[in-house]
C-alpha cells in the first residue's frame, strides 16, 4: 500500500503556515509500514482540488487529505470528495451533538457555520475529533481510501493516533523498519565517505544521511513481514555504524540531542542550573519541554544586564570591566556562580555576540563561550560561530547539550 | 505567472523533517506577485521524480525545486532535469573553485563527493550559494523556467532572497498585495461570524480567516497594477475589520504578538524581567530573539525548584506553604520580586502546571497565574488552560504577551 497527503488550504501556499501535518502522518504511516510516495498542496480552489484529487487516486491506494473542513466559506474538501466519488453528505446526529457539547464546554455560542461541519459523506466511518468542532472520516471505494482530517495539528494529530492509523495497521502486511541514528559535530559530506564502502554495499537495508542544521541524521531502513528478522539487519548495520562514528552518535532512537541529556540527567540524578546570556532563556526552555525535568533542574538565570551577571551569579565587576561580558573569564565566573547559588552538580553558562549587531574585530559577532562548573572543574569552550542571530543562538545551543552530554558519558 | 514548489527528498515523506522551504518561497513568490498553486514533494525515486516534474511543467510556469543537489549518491535532481529537458551537465569553474573554496575557510578535507556539485546544466543562470557547497540554477526553456536550489534552508534561503526573487520580480506585472491582520483571543467561527457581512460582500478584495493556536489570521488580498490603488482598497477594508475588532487585533503587519510587544518596550523604552515557573525560559527566550531588546529587558529568572523561588525571587517560605508555588499569591510575590531586583518598570511572572503530571482535583493541569508588576500596582491571571504539556506553555506564552502588551496600550 502506498500513500499520499493531500493538504487543503490556500494559507499553505501563501506561505502563512507550514504543513507540519505532513510530517506528523508520514511519520505514523511509515511507522506501519505504509510507503508514503508523495506529498501535495493545493488552494481552496474547487477546479484544482478536484483535479489534484483524481491525480492522487490514480497514482496512490490511500489519500489522506488534511484541512478545508472548518466552519468557513472556503472549506471544500467533503464537498469535492463527495462529488468526485458521487457520495451524498448528509447530518451525521451524533457530530452534530458532539459539536453543540463542545461549544456548551468551552461556553461559546454555537455558530451557523458550526452545522456545516456535521454533515459527512454518507457511507464513510466517522474519525471523532475530541479537541474541536470538525469531525473527519475514512471513506473506503474501488480499493482506494480517501482519509479527511481537520487542519489544525491539535486536533489532526490525536485524531490520526487514535482511529486512522489502527485502521491501517488492521491492514498492514510488510513492516518497514527504521532505525536513525542522530550524529552531532560531523559535516555531511565527511561522514558518508567515512562510511561509504557500507552505503555502496547496500543489499536488504538502506542507508541514508542527511543534514539539519549543525547535525546529520543517518537513517537505515529494512522492510520484512517478520519485523524480528528485520531489527536483526539493522541492529547488524548498526553495529558497524558505530563502530566507524562511535560517540559522535548521540541516540540511535531519533531523539532530539536535548532529549538525550534530559534523559541522562534524570537517570543519573545529576543536578542542573543554567546561566544564559545570548541564549536569553534558550537552552532553559528547552531541557524544560522534557516532563518530569524538575527532578534535576534547578533555576536558571538569563543574566543578559551586567548588573544581573554580578547580582544573580556573583561576577566580579572587576572581571566584566577587565575581559569584558564575552570572555572565557566572565563564562567561567557565571557557570561557577550558578552552580554555588543553586547548589546543584552542573553549572553551564553561555555568553557571546549573537548579532546582528554588537560585533568588533577583536569580539566578532558568533564568539560564543560555554562554560561548565562541576566538582572536578571548570571547562570552558570558545565557538566561532557564523551565520545570523537564529543560528548563532541554536548552534550555541546544540554545542552546550553536546558538551553537557560527554561530561554525563564520563 | 503561476508557480508550483516541488521539493525532492525521502527524508520528507519518512517524517524526518518538515517542510519548511516550501513556506519561505511561498512567502517570496507571493510578495512579487506570483501565484503559488501547489507544493509538491517527492522522494528520492527517479521515476517518480520524472513523473511529478513533468506534471509540474504542464501545470505550471514556474518549478521550484528544492533539495536533490547534495553530494550523496542519492541526490538526483540536477540529473533529471538535465535528462527532461535534454540538457548537458558540465563542469562549472567557478563553482568548483568556490567548493575548494569553502572547504579550505572551514578547515576541512574536500570530500570526491563535493566535486558532482560543480557540474551544472550547460545553459543555466547560476545562483551562487555563499553557504554551503551546492550551487544552484535557473534554466528558462519553452516559456518555462525550472529553478534549482539546495534542499538546507540555511542555504535555500538567500539564494531565494538574493538571486532567484529579483530574476521574477524583473519579469512580473500585476501586483498582489496582502494585508494580514493578527487577532488574539477570539475563535475563529465567532470572528467570521462578526465579519461575514464584509467577506460575502467582497468584489476586489477578498477576505481569508484562518487559525493558529490561540490566534487568528485575517488575510485580504487584492490584485492590480497600480500598487497604491491596491493599498487603498486594503485600507478600506481594513478600516472597517477595525471597527468590528478593535484592540483585539494586535498587529496589522504580519508580525508575531511577541515581536509587537518587544517593539512597544523597545519604542516606550519600558524595561523589563521575567521570573519564569512552568514555562521554564520559554518567554525569555522568545522575546531575546528580537535583535536590540537588550535596551529593555534586564534579566530572567527561571525558578523552577521553590528554594530558587525564595532565594532569587524573595518569595516568601510562609507563602509557598500556605499557598503553594502555583497560586495568585505566589504569582504576585515573583512578579513584584524580580521587578524590585532587575529595577525595571514591568516584573512578569508566570507559575502553573504543564504537565502532564502534578494536577491535583484542586489544582489540575493547566492551572496558570501570571502576574504583572508596575508602578501602577499588580496584576494577577488565572488561566486554565486545556492540552498536552506544549500547547499549556505556548498558549500561557501567548497570554504573557497579550497582557504586557494590553498594559502597554494604556
Amino acid at each position: 500500500m502506498n500513500a499520499e497527503i493531500l493538504a487543503v488550504g490556500t494559507e499553505l501556499l501563501m506561505g502563512q503556515i507550514t504543513n507540519t501535518n505532513a510530517q506528523y502522518i508520514s511519520q505514523g504511516l511509515n511507522s506501519i509500514g505504509v510507503n508514503v510516495y508523495y506529498h501535495s498542496v493545493v488552494g481552496d480552489n474547487c477546479e484544482r482540488l478536484k483535479a489534484t484529487l483524481k491525480l492522487a487516486l490514480q497514482r496512490s491506494d490511500i489519500v489522506i487529505m488534511t484541512g478545508g473542513l472548518g466552519p468557513t466559506q472556503d472549506d471544500l474538501t467533503k464537498e469535492t470528495v463527495a462529488e468526485i466519488l458521487g457520495e451524498k453528505l448528509i447530518l451525521h446526529d451524533e457530530s452534530l451533538k458532539k459539536i453543540e457539547d463542545y461549544f456548551k464546554r468551552v461556553k461559546r455560542p454555537i455558530s451557523k457555520n458550526n452545522i456545516k461541519q456535521a454533515y459527512l459523506p454518507e457511507n464513510c466511518i466517522i474519525v471523532k475529533n475530541n479537541n474541536g468542532t470538525a469531525p473527519g472520516c475514512i471513506i473506503e471505494k474501488q480499493n482506494k481510501t480517501i482519509v479527511m482530517l481537520p487542519g489544525p495539528p491539535s486536533e489532526m494529530k490525536p485524531m490520526l493516533d487514535e482511529t486512522v492509523i489502527p485502521h491501517f495497521e488492521a491492514k498492514s502486511l510488510d513492516k518497514i523498519v527504521s532505525k536513525y541514528l542522530k550524529v552531532f559535530g560531523v559535516g555531511e559530506s565527511l561522514l558518508e565517505e567515512k562510511i561509504i564502502d557500507l552505503v555502496e554495499n547496500q543489499s536488504n537495508v538502506t542507508i541514508a544521511t542527511y543534514a539539519k542544521e549543525g547535525e546529520v541524521t543517518i537513517r537505515i531502513t529494512t522492510k520484512n513481514s517478520d519485523e524480528n528478522a528485520a531489527l536483526k539487519e539493522l541492529n547488524f548495520v548498526e553495529k558497524q555504524i558505530n563502530e566507524i562514528l562511535g560517540d559522535s552518535i548521540y541516540s540511535n532512537e531519533d531523539k532530539e540531542l536535548y532529549q538525550v541529556v534530559a534523559q541522562m540527567l534524570i537517570q543519573k540524578g545529576v543536578s542542573i542550573a543554567f546561566a544564559e546570556s545570548c541564549t536569553g532563556g534558550l537552552i532553559s526552555s528547552i531541557i524544560t519541554d522534557v516532563p518530569g525535568i524538575s527532578d534535576v533542574f534547578e533555576r536558571a538565570v538569563v543574566s543578559y544586564s551586567n548588573k544581573s551577571k554580578v547580582e544573580s551569579l556573583g561576577v566580579k565587576e572587576e572581571t566584566l570591566l577587565k575581559y569584558g561580558a564575552v570572555s572565557r573569564e566572565t563564562a567561567i565566573e557565571m557557570a561557577e556562580g550558578i552552580k554555588e547559588l543553586a547548589e546543584t552538580d552542573l553549572g553551564i553558562s553561555v555568553t557571546g555576540i549573537a548579532g546582528p549587531d554588537g560585533g568588533t574585530d577583536e569580539k566578532p559577532v558568533g564568539l560564543v563561550y560555554i562554560a561548565l562548573a562541576s566538582k572536578n572543574g571548570t571547562k570552558c569552550k570558545e565557538l566561532k560561530l557564523a551565520g545570523n542571530r537564529n543560528k548563532i543562538r541554536n548552534y550555541t545551543v546544540l554545542n552546550t547539550f553536546d558538551m553537557i552530554r560527554r561530561v554525563l558519558m564520563n
